[in-house]
């Protein structure tokens, strides 16, 4: 009561687009696995499917959450080649999806008929543990499953039998539940599983504007005076 | 003499090109570095610069090749937030430069201003051991360099010293010289190099595509007839 808060809105857009984007190629194309590879002496001759992986060319890209986030990586993705979005959340954004062509359409159309999964919504009530077993087993045996948004709105032990048990091909996480994750964790033991430390916002130029944005609302804050960006419940 | 020899053109420019992207984006979001503070516990409480690496927004592209896979390359970077392509090769290309606004520019120009250097050309005389000690002492400090062309287009002992001296920031490589890369090599001891086993074209789409390209020649050759696609010397 009686104490002001600042947050800094907006600023990490683009380096959580761009890390989401980052995340997804490194788990479709196998890159940790194939760096490992280099590393141990895996690499010999050229095998014909040796590392092969799914790319974007002619894919259906599914985002939930089509919000700034979900936007900016629907825009980065696009020249790759994909042939179709489709997104869902709390309604249909004409507008948002305008720009991609994208098609609203519920859950679990979505994960039938995506071959690229993209997680960008905001952790609510009703997305907290939304991608569990239901939502992996309609998945395609040959997709790729991404969040970036937060680590809770995945059940991770469905997800671990749905990347063990070859119900989708991969996954890339920024976000776990908890966080850090414990280094014993089942899921860092596959190989098609790729996870960050929720580095999302972690570029210098991001974290610099943060804290320039943090330290003018500390200022305004401190003056009584109004603040650049002020949470307001 | 007498042997006809048929080949797969095209057909790997978007998986290369997306390999080109999806490595430039491990190595400097730094993924695979990242990942392995994940396994290792070094991922512990928030730290407003640790992780960081450089993102894409408003940054100037370097294109060293910009035939098809090149040009490729930046129509999949240009909605990450590039401010300005750079290109150099044999010569100027304003035809496949106007969709980026590509500017035409001298090879030690590109490595100067450039804040991330994608390398794409074909091995020729003129290009081979082109990126060297010259080339990179060029380069700005925060800089990120990819080669998905071929090795001998670097002098990997002078990228060596390039990134263990801090010249640039990180590099990430698709090709070797030789490959396999024998694996102590002094480049796989660095963390801010990311070394793949040159899986550009590595995906089941574009291996399948080649498969049937390669028996369409294969057969058409058995019966005397033309060749979908022919070496001709």
């Amino acid at each position: 009561r009686g104490i002001r808060v600042g947050y800094t809105p907006d600023v990490l857009t683009d380096a959580t687009a761009e890390l989401s984007v980052a995340l997804l190629l490194s788990a479709c194309r196998r890159l940790p696995e194939a760096a490992e590879q280099v590393k141990s002496g895996g690499w010999t001759t050229w095998k014909p499917l040796w590392m092969c992986g799914y790319g974007l060319s002619d894919s259906t890209v599914g985002i939930i959450g089509l919000g700034r986030i979900g936007q900016a990586v629907a825009r980065r993705l696009k020249p790759f080649g994909v042939k179709k979005f489709l997104y869902t959340g709390s309604g249909p954004k004409p507008e948002s999806a305008a720009e991609f062509g994208a098609e609203f359409v519920p859950l679990m159309r979505l994960a039938e008929e995506s071959d690229f999964v993209v997680v960008t919504c905001a952790l609510t009530p009703a997305t907290q543990g939304m991608c569990n077993k239901d939502f992996f087993s309609r998945m395609k045996k040959t997709s790729v499953f991404v969040n970036t948004s937060r680590g809770t709105v995945v059940n991770q032990e469905d997800l671990y039998e749905a990347l063990s048990q070859g119900w989708i091909a991969a996954a890339g996480l920024d976000v776990t539940t908890p966080e850090p994750l414990p280094t014993d964790h089942p899921l860092l033991s596959l190989k098609n599983c790729v996870i960050l430390p929720h580095i999302g916002s972690a570029t210098y130029a991001t974290r610099s504007t943060m804290a320039v944005l943090a330290a003018n609302n500390l200022l305004s804050g401190l003056r009584g005076e109004p603040m650049p960006h002020e949470l307001k419940l």
